[in-house]
């Protein structure tokens, strides 16, 4: 049930945004009384806690089930496609895990559940993994914390801008994906960040 | 008075979101009646579409004000601390610009205005212009708009990461926007998207 439960929740966000989402509009989802939800979750804010944790987690199998390569450079190659082509076909799910201001309530959510419980780490785990075996391998002292969040920004800076059509200047993002690819390797090349 | 009203907007829109802002309560902001507003603005989104074109226009003074070396290396790195300090200082106005997704209806607006009216290219022709005189001064045949976008993808991928506060695994925002900089002269390398 608590799988439906969120399964319905995420439904309602895809199709109406997180303000549409509510115990009752879940309810009404699934054909069963408000009350009965709040048997499972206390109220909406520890449901979406609950929905953004299943999030992080699919998208940390997603990644781990791509960066395969025993060598490190396809690795990285690997999990760095991997993110963008998530970011590409789970708009509404990138949009709820990584562009939290869209939720008027953040800094409160925040704020009653710390930073702690907002944190999931597991898809970060992966990306410093393949960034670390990278640098490891290019025999680089570079710092793997600091360079896998030059990394992450990179491909962030494209799907934010992406999917907040900001990207009208003439230059497909197919495109721009692409360069990417190569833009991040000089990233982590042989002055990253130490 | 259009420079007040948009100002009011502005006003309104730090304090509590772009959902608070609505011509009655620009006026009630200034003190004058809601019909005088519609005067001088035909909706709430014709009031929205000129704000951002200042802040536009701001974006544009600010980086004009600050990339102003002779020498182009110098220039391009003056334009991105100068973008990055904007989006750091100017938090609001940063997500107004270029963090639509907050916008419930910005695919109708969109599709009420066109493409054409809600792209404001002045800051990006100084980007694009600091990033080509770099390239031309490093006999780079790079591109200089497929290259402005992965420059301008790292910073806005750090500063987006930062005002959502994804930014917490134990690495200081000052310190990757220092680690930033040389990442971006990394990426408009050698070897540059062409």
């Amino acid at each position: 049930m608590r799988q439906n439960i969120c399964d319905a929740a995420l439904a309602i966000f895809r199709r109406h945004g997180f303000a549409a989402v509510s115990m009752r509009a879940v309810a009404q989802e699934l054909g069963v009384s408000t009350m009965s939800t709040y048997n499972y979750f206390a109220s909406k804010d520890e449901l979406f806690l609950e929905v953004r944790s299943r999030l992080f987690r699919q998208l940390s199998d997603y990644l781990s089930a791509r960066a395969v390569s025993e060598d490190a450079e396809e690795r990285l190659e690997q999990v760095c496609r991997a993110y963008i082509s998530y970011g590409l076909t789970h708009g509404p799910e990138y949009e709820l895990l990584f562009n939290a201001w869209q939720f008027d309530d953040y800094r409160e959510v925040v704020g009653r559940f710390g930073p702690e419980r907002l944190r999931d780490a597991r898809p970060w785990d992966v990306m410093v993994d393949c960034v670390s075996g990278y640098l490891t391998s290019t025999a680089s002292d570079a710092d793997p914390a600091r360079t896998a969040h030059l990394v992450w920004a990179q491909m962030h800076g494209l799907l934010a801008l992406h999917h907040a059509h900001k990207l009208v200047f003439g230059v497909n993002v197919q495109q721009l994906l692409q360069d990417s690819i190569p833009g991040i390797f000089r990233l982590v090349g042989s002055d990253a960040a130490r």
